[in-house]
Parts: structure tokens; C-alpha cells; sequence
């Protein structure tokens, strides 16, 4: 591969967080990679610069129209010094099925990673060493045309800048109470459920707020066509462990494809225990809970990577799962994932990339 | 009324566009409004500035979670050199609902207008007086908190910037042929489909630009759960008159509450037309049309007033309305409402706000 990337150092070196009090996403590193795109050069200019406010004009369409695009993922520092990535190509890959679906134009993936590559080596003093900690690592696509009328973008920035991170919750891998929404939908089959846009975000701030004000960590959404089928957990994908068996939400139109769910689903594969990945209702759960065969709940996704269910709340009832302790397949996924991640344990599917 | 709005006055003067060949939202005006929040100061610091780039850090929420909302009106320059804005009073209630929904704190509506209002005044000169053009107006509100993570921002900024406008679409009042989508969806009830919120703008390009491919200029949405009911046209609302009656959907909780929907309605009881609100579907539209009752349809928003429909194609069967010629209807409501804004006709309903 012999992308030219350009690099321009920063001559200034900003001062680190504590990593042991590290809050999520609020101090970023000295750099950031970059790549414009036009109707005409198509993606073209990729580069690393000092990490530096974006001047776009009023008019851009990001600010207008919504047509964004990012990723989530996260670098690690092993015990032994070395620096490992987590499945990028897969967020690469589900970065372009977002742009397809958001009608931006797809990039090179391997120019992706190659950039990403190189900021995370300039600013690989930037990773926490701390249990626990992480860099987490944010590609995103918006929209710059600096003109009105609803219509893609003739002209984009694909950027990626990074942030060192501790864990997600300030719980940790505690289990969260969680609200079952009836009334706000994040998506429907035929929107951009699958795509991962910034609108389907906006879309789930204020159900959120509610339940916060509620005491509920996240919101547990229901499909938008019958608000019975459970889709999501606030911005992670969500397994039940029930009678012996996990079961998953299919990948049904309008849930997001999880790349910690992936990698949940092959290690489970591999350890036989027996997944079903299909429409689950509330009303199924809630009777599984009654029969006592519901024995664990956990949301998946890259920034708190497992988090465990203690109680559901669905039109008044709370339930308490396992006592509202985290369960056993839990956290054994748990381990086993961040083990993988970090390499203390061996990555028998190949899902590290070393820097 | 006694808010103290800071004025820079720009030192230079743009070049204006030539008004008989506007491109809609192309060129903005020499100056824009702008108004800050933040938690501690609620919305604070109002101003008219040059027209100048907004600068963000990457981080800032609106690039990754697409908290935003906006608003669209025009003002008119009339015969006699007035200046007429067409019930900006709505357009700033609307956006307080946009915020609510979207949890981003309401603004003062009234510091909003007069923001406007001498935002208008500085750049009056860019008001075309061409027929049919106008100054368009555009309200907007972004979440700037530079930090990652789902959740409300703690900062925004309200901005107004302005373009003089042409017809805003080429084909002027002509009607236009419209694409009935079956696959992709705008938005669900409990979705944010009642917000004039980026994301659903974002929702619509997909099918937007495959029924461009297919030749239709717009896009008639149905409703995310049966696929049958009609919803809106393109980023317009939509009207048929059937039999004599004019009919709209209702405000079902997943439309916009345009303000050129509300104001036809209003027209069209003043003239004492029968309308019904109410749940349509596509199969109906169709019998209607085989009956030989369907009489015109068009769509209805602030960018393109009304806009005639010319041909409907439902799963490839194309049907033509009033022989594909502007309905009588169609082209008495865009003459009224249009003299209405631009001050050829009487105001009966004080719709218009002299500046």
C-alpha cells in the first residue's frame, strides 16, 4: 500500500488527562487524520494535522440537513507495550454501508486504515495504560456544501480524532436499570436504523432525559410498529440469556450491526452455547421472568463494550434480573472480550490488528 | 421591547447574484444573527455579525449526534417598497417545539423576531424584487459542547442567515411528477417526524435521489407502519382535492405542522371549501382517481408555497392529475397566499409583519 499521507506535526504538546480519572470522549489527542471529497477529485488530500477547530460556513449542509456519518472503535496498549486495534476493517466496512444508505460517497477503506494507523502511532502516548482505560478512536463523514435545498452534499471531510478514554458508565461493569420506552421510537424498518447517523441519535436524547429523570441508566426500544419487539438498548445492541439460551434482536432493518455483537455471537459460537437471533417481545421476556428462565440481560457495544441489566421497568413493573448482579456469561464475555482486546488472552479469530 | 443587540457592520460588501437567475439557497446576505447558550448563562450574548464561517471543534455534537433543528420563511419586498415577513411568530413557535422535542432549550421567541427583524433591515438591499423571488430566511440551532457521548448538549448556538431566493424548483408553479415510496420510510409516530430536525432531512435522500433516477422530482411518503397512509410530499406537506373536498393528513404526530399548511387551511375555510383532516390512504387516492373524482393535488411548504402535482407513480403504475396541468384550486391558493406575502392583496388574517 503506498498511500501519501501527508503529516504536519504540531509543534505544541498538549497536557495529558489523569488516566485515572479519565471522563469519556472530553479531552482529545495532538492530532487528527483528515481527507476532503469533491464532485470532481473524489476523495482526495488525506492528511495529519494538529488536532484544530473546524471552520465551515454556515450554510454547510451538516448543520442543516443532518447527513453525517461515524464510527466508534478502540486502541489498546498491551501489558508488553504493544498497541492493538480492534476489528477497524469492520468499522471501515460499516462506515461505507452508512454512507450508501446516506447517499455520501463510499471511501477507500484501506486508505482509511492506513491513515488511522498513522495517528494512532504519532499519538500513541496518548493511550492509557490504566485497567480499564482505552483510546477511543472516532472516524466521522459530515457534510460541508455551503448551500440550502435538501439534497446530498457535493462536498465532504472525513476526519478521525481520538480521545483517551476510561469505562463508558461511571457504574463500570456494574448491572444499569434500565426503562423499557413505550411511546418514543428510535426507528423504523425502511429509516436509517441501520446506518450510524447522528439523526438517529438526536432521535433518542429526549426518551433518554425522561428516563434518566426516571432513574434509568438507558432506555430499552421497542420496534415502531407495534411497540412490542425489543430492538435496542440506548445506543448498544442487547442480549437475554434465557433457560440456557441467548437470544439476540435479527438484524431486522432497523437495528444497528453491532461489531461487539458480531464478535459476541462467534465467541459464543465457540463455546457451543446455543444463540437464536430473532424477533424477541417484551411481553416474552417479561413471561420468561415470570417462569424464572430469564437469568441474564447485557447491552453490547464498543464504548462500554458489555453492560449487564440489573432491573427493566416496562409500564410500571420492574423486574430485577439475577438478583441485579452481573451475571455469569456476562461476565465471562466480558473478560474473555477485553482480554482479547487488550491482548492478555490469545486472539484465536485473528480480531486484533497490531500497530 | 428592550433587547440590546450588539451590531458589527461588515466593512465590505458582497457582490449580489444577478435576481433573475437565483439558485436557491446559493448566496447569503452580508451579515447573519447569532446567539449563544450555555447552561450556566441560558442563551446570552445576541448579535449581528458579518456573515462569516462558524468554527467548531471536531468534537462539537452536532458533527456526531445531529442535535439541530431550523426554520424556513421569507421575506417580500412589495410593489411600494415595504418590507413584509409572512407570520414569523409561527416559524419561532415551531422551532421552540423543534427544541423541546429534540431537548434543546426553548428560546425567547420574541428576541428571536426582533433578531430577525434587524437582521432584515441591515441587509434590506438583498431582498429581490424580481416576481417571485424573495429573501429566505433561515433559522437554526446547533449543539457546539465539544465532547463525545449521547446526550444533550450543555452549548448551543441560534443562528439566522439569509439567501436571496428564486422559485425553488426550476420548474416553477408547473406541476411536478411525484414518486409514491413503498420501501424507505421519513420518520414513525414517536419518532421525531413533528420536528424540523436535521436527521429527518437526512432520513429522506436515499429515496429522494433514487426516484430523481427514475425521473420523478419528489418523493410521496406513506406511513412507517402499514406502508399505505399518506404522510408528506418531498420535505412538503401535501393536499388533495376529491370530489370538491380538499383533503390533508392529519397532524398525526409523525408530519410537520408546516405553517403553509395552517395558512391554506385557513384560506380554504375562508372561502368556505370543504377540507378534511384526516388519515388517506394511497389505495384510496387511486380509487378516487379511477372514479374520476380526484380533481388536483400539490404539496405545500414554505420554499415552494404550493406545488402542483402533475403525475403520480404508485409500484409502476403512473396516473395523471388535471391532465398534468396546475388545478384551478392549486393556482388560486398560490395566487392568493402569494399576493398575501407579497402585499398585492389584502391581509385580512394578518399574516403579514410590516418591518
Amino acid at each position: 500500500m503506498a498511500y501519501s499521507i501527508e503529516i504536519t506535526q504540531s509543534t505544541t504538546r498538549k497536557q495529558k488527562p489523569d488516566p485515572n480519572h479519565l471522563i469519556f470522549g472530553k479531552h482529545f489527542t495532538d492530532h487528527m487524520f483528515i481527507l476532503d471529497y469533491s464532485v470532481e477529485q473524489g476523495w482526495y488530500n488525506p492528511r495529519i494535522i494538529p488536532y484544530q477547530p473546524i471552520t465551515l460556513d454556515p450554510a454547510a449542509r451538516v448543520f442543516h440537513y443532518g447527513q453525517t456519518v461515524f464510527e466508534g472503535l478502540k486502541a489498546y496498549r498491551t501489558s508488553e507495550g504493544r498497541t492493538l486495534l480492534f476489528r477497524p476493517d469492520q468499522n471501515f466496512k460499516r462506515l461505507n454501508r452508512s454512507n450508501v444508505r446516506m447517499s455520501i460517497p463510499e471511501l477507500d477503506e484501506e486508505l482509511a486504515i492506513e491513515g488511522l494507523r498513522k495517528l494512532v502511532e504519532i499519538d500513541q502516548d496518548w493511550i492509557p495504560e490504566v485497567e480499564g482505560t482505552s483510546l477511543y478512536i472516532r472516524p466521522f463523514v459530515i457534510a460541508t456544501q455551503a448551500s440550502l435545498g435538501v439534497a446530498p452534499s457535493h462536498t465532504y471531510q472525513f476526519l478521525i480524532i481520538m480521545s483517551p478514554v476510561g469505562a463508558y458508565y461511571a457504574e463500570g461493569i456494574h448491572p444499569v436499570k434500565i426503562y423499557v420506552e413505550s411511546d418514543y421510537v428510535r426507528t423504523v424498518k425502511g429509516g436509517v436504523g441501520t446506518a450510524k447517523t447522528g439523526g438517529n441519535y438526536a432521535a433518542s436524547l429526549k426518551a433518554q432525559e425522561e428516563a434518566s429523570g426516571k432513574g434509568y441508566s438507558q432506555v430499552l426500544w421497542l420496534d415502531g410498529v407495534h411497540h412490542k419487539y425489543i430492538e435496542e438498548v440506548g445506543s448498544m445492541n442487547v442480549f437475554f440469556k434465557v433457560n440456557g439460551t441467548v437470544i439476540t434482536p435479527e438484524l431486522n432493518g432497523s437495528i444497528l450491526d453491532g461489531i461487539t455483537r458480531k464478535s459476541i455471537l462467534e465467541l459464543l459460537a465457540s463455546w457451543n452455547v446455543p444463540v437464536e437471533e430473532r424477533t424477541i417481545s417484551i411481553e416474552e421476556l417479561y413471561e420468561a421472568h415470570k417462569n424464572g428462565t430469564l437469568e441474564e440481560a447485557f447491552g453490547t457495544g464498543t464504548a462500554a463494550v458489555i453492560s449487564p441489566i440489573g432491573q427493566l421497568c416496562w409500564k410500571d413493573e420492574e423486574i430485577t434480573l439475577n438478583g441485579g448482579e452481573t451475571g455469569e456469561l456476562s461476565a465471562k464475555l466480558y473478560d474473555t472480550l477485553t482480554g482479547i482486546q487488550r491482548g492478555v488472552l490469545p486472539d484465536p479469530f485473528g480480531w486484533t490488528m497490531k500497530l
